[in-house]
């Protein structure tokens, strides 16, 4: 029968090499893009919507769809003045990393499917130990992102409490408390609600005024719940707030988990590789002694979505909560360090090789490098506080402590909504395509929110975003509460 | 500061264009390779092991070590005689999709976040969805793989026998129970014992002689389970078991679903997209009553890892279950359709551009073509059926359904263990790298076990396959049970 799903060898060559010469121009031009197009749902639907296709198309022709089409109506990550979210970069190693990884297709379900790319993740997950300072006798593995490495460590945590748990289930066992700064991360509660503890038993516990938990008030919070005869089960330290970039006490947080026997989980999904530059080592003292860490290559180790990464301090406990078997994936004819299978340690059996840009990346820059990366962007975001801080009509509403910053519009004298009109300077900043940030809300205020990670970035970007969103609040400043103009004079 | 993580746009397009003339002769010589290298885990490591390297190394010597290193040390998934468990074969089209889904660095969590992105998700889970006959307003998503469509798919089950269990969590529920033939993928289990339902309330139920749930035995099981106090939730139909490829009754399980008020998950991780086939298109009756459906773009689509797809009837049971919001995500200024987030209906945030390749791969070839290539792939297993019933040393163990077949190796008069027999036949058939299938039991007796999932794969391949095993078994008949050669004359 006719093979009509592959390329022939000329087809490929042609079709790659225009991708690359794609590629390329893209990563030329990606400064002059506007970081979000001014589109609607409705507006790509028309453009790309269509009945399953019945018979195919010329490949260069769907390359052209999706320059034209797909890639101009998409947000720019890799943008310099991205600055919403915890935005990854990627860069052109990564891209041609990730064709390699779909041509090989290694499945790393376990070495016997995929000798190379398994000892690839087991150094890329050593590299990772050395950069954070963690046990060198760790377990861990890569998985699609933070949401994914917190559910999964949090799943270690609850056997870590209620042992038999995979076997019999969660019914029976007196409530399981996780204790989280009110900082924490949705995926932290969003775990608790899969793994059938309930989002409810995760306890938000009040922050200092760094955004940091406060042990105090964590400890009366532990204290109450033994009394009322719950199971504190979890601390979960943020390494790194998403809102704020605040990064609780780990050092304190391991003394308070060992007296009280819990499970110390660090999220470090954001803040986790921070532990390259030498400005925030100080941070990372006692993240040995954490159970569990989740961090994200994917946000500052500045690769393409999708890699996550979770370390377990005690394999065992992994292996309580994952291990499994079954007769079609039973080794036959193996030494034991070839019937290894990630498969025990997470969630996950098919396995994209996600490792492989991770240590791509890290031998091609080398970690001397990816420190001053890491470094800069922290550099950039003081260089914004600072500006702002000088300003008269912009305010800080957190300190920086990463490459996170917070702040809104007050000009002095103004008496009308801060909250309202701060939120239509977001939508007139993100209308301009410009500069982008992201907003949050912070002790009851709405804020704009910023985070520096991406290595194209520089001081230069900083002013032009403080710029951009000074015309924005011009521009917002002009319209009423329901964005018209507001009449000449008003 | 300098940027040292970006090649420059020469090093690009150099580097860019070395990798696809790299993919071009990777496809053009993948036939002539062995499938699994014969190496060790110390072997490997000797090679790449090292500690974190502290400066770079120049692109071009890292795509060498790509090449002759972690290529070369492999397993070939992409072969036309890899049988093994259910790999999935790849194409150079998505290789070069996925370099393109990476440069662009969408990140799909939301439309705010990935327009366009977020539209060609739509668009391609409405072609599966097509595929399948599943109602056209149901809810569905890409995830990592079949472990995650079937964990989301029972957590969704979960919330619909146990509501408001994602927020007091699983304690005080009486024990919710699944149901899944014997031949159910490990993963139902796993998805149980980490949802808190336990692993030991998934009630393996007997097969029929074609490895079918017996829907008697089902019965007897719900019944025992109801005058017991237990909470019957969900049963799981397997449309494709990756034991035998057997496919569960849709049609007469949906009606008992009805009649025991029971979520109906089908988890055709690997069957799914046979409802291409219209050989098998029988199989799917029934299959838009069921209340959520796991299938795998990187299995019966031919798209590389890794890409699995959930659907669920009602969206609403998805959002009741995922649905969350937080301060940092909150859209500001957007529309309905401007406001979707795929959080809403899956366990992750960040999420990798996975629909490109599979609106790609359909575009590109049409579904007709699919269609062919499945059906062809079933074509295969049968003639390899046939030529084992007409041989006189081999004999099959299950009977063909979709493109698995297992069988093993039987000769005329031999009184020795024949488990033990084809152990040694498998060992010896992966150490000559020509052809490879893997391993199950079945009915108590050690089982050879193929499937047939490659375009590229031809009847001339499965020709060669049973050539290849018979010498494997004349070595293995050489060889004492343990490995040794038999002494001359024995």
């Amino acid at each position: 029968m006719e093979n009509r799903l592959d390329l022939t060898d000329a087809e490929t060559r042609a079709l790659g090499n225009a991708a690359v010469e794609w590629m390329a121009e893209y990563y030329r031009t990606l400064r002059e893009r506007r970081i979000m197009p001014d589109t609607t749902s409705a507006a790509i639907r028309e453009l790309i919507e269509e009945p399953l296709p019945q018979s195919g198309t010329e490949a260069g022709r769907l390359l052209e769809i999706l320059q034209s089409t797909i890639a101009r109506l998409s947000r720019h990550n890799g943008h310099p003045r991205m600055f919403g979210y915890v935005a990854s970069p990627g860069a052109a190693l990564t891209a041609i990393g990730d064709m390699f990884a779909s041509t090989l297709n290694a499945n790393v379900t376990s070495w016997r499917s995929a000798p190379a790319p398994t000892e690839i993740e087991h150094v890329a997950i050593n590299w990772i130990k050395e950069i954070l300072g963690y046990p060198k006798d760790a377990a861990g593995l890569f998985v699609s992102g933070g949401s994914l490495a917190n559910f999964a460590a949090l799943a270690a945590a609850r056997s870590f409490k209620a042992p038999g748990v995979i076997a019999t289930g969660m019914d029976g066992h007196r409530r399981l408390r996780v204790y989280v700064s009110e900082e924490g991360h949705f995926s932290i509660a969003k775990a608790a609600g899969l793994l059938g503890i309930g989002q409810a038993n995760v306890q938000a516990v009040r922050t200092d005024a760094r955004f940091r938990i406060d042990l105090a008030e964590l400890e009366r919070c532990v204290e109450k719940d033994l009394t009322a005869g719950y199971v504190p089960a979890c601390v979960v330290a943020t390494a790194g707030s998403v809102n704020t970039g605040a990064f609780d006490p780990l050092e304190e947080l391991a003394g308070f988990a060992e007296r009280h026997e819990l499970w110390l989980h660090v999220d470090g999904a954001y803040g986790g590789f921070a532990a390259l530059a030498p400005s925030a080592a100080h941070f990372f003292q006692g993240i040995g002694e954490a159970d569990s860490v989740a961090l994200d290559p994917h946000k500052w180790l500045f690769l393409p979505v999708s890699c996550g990464c979770v370390l377990y301090r005690d394999a065992d406990a992994a292996r309580r909560t994952f291990g499994h078997d079954a007769d079609y994936t039973r080794p036959v004819g193996l030494e034991a360090e070839e019937a290894f299978a990630f498969w025990n340690f997470g969630p996950e059996l098919s396995r994209r090789f996600r490792a492989l840009n991770v240590w791509l990346l890290i031998k091609y820059a080398g970690v001397r490098a990816l420190a001053e990366a890491v470094e800069h962007n922290m550099a950039c975001a003081r260089y914004f506080e600072e500006m702002v801080r000088a300003s008269t009509d912009f305010q800080m509403l957190a300190p920086v402590t990463l490459s996170i910053f917070c702040f809104r519009y007050a000009p002095k004298g103004f008496t009308g909504d801060l909250d309202a009109l701060n939120e239509r300077i977001l939508v007139e900043l993100h209308r301009a395509g410009h500069s982008y940030v992201s907003n949050t809300r912070l002790r009851g205020r709405f804020a704009l929110r910023g985070c520096v990670l991406n290595h194209r970035t520089i001081e230069q970007d900083m002013e032009i975003l403080l710029e951009d969103l000074r015309q924005a609040a011009h521009r917002a400043l002009a319209l009423d509460g329901e964005g018209h103009p507001l009449p000449a004079g008003s």
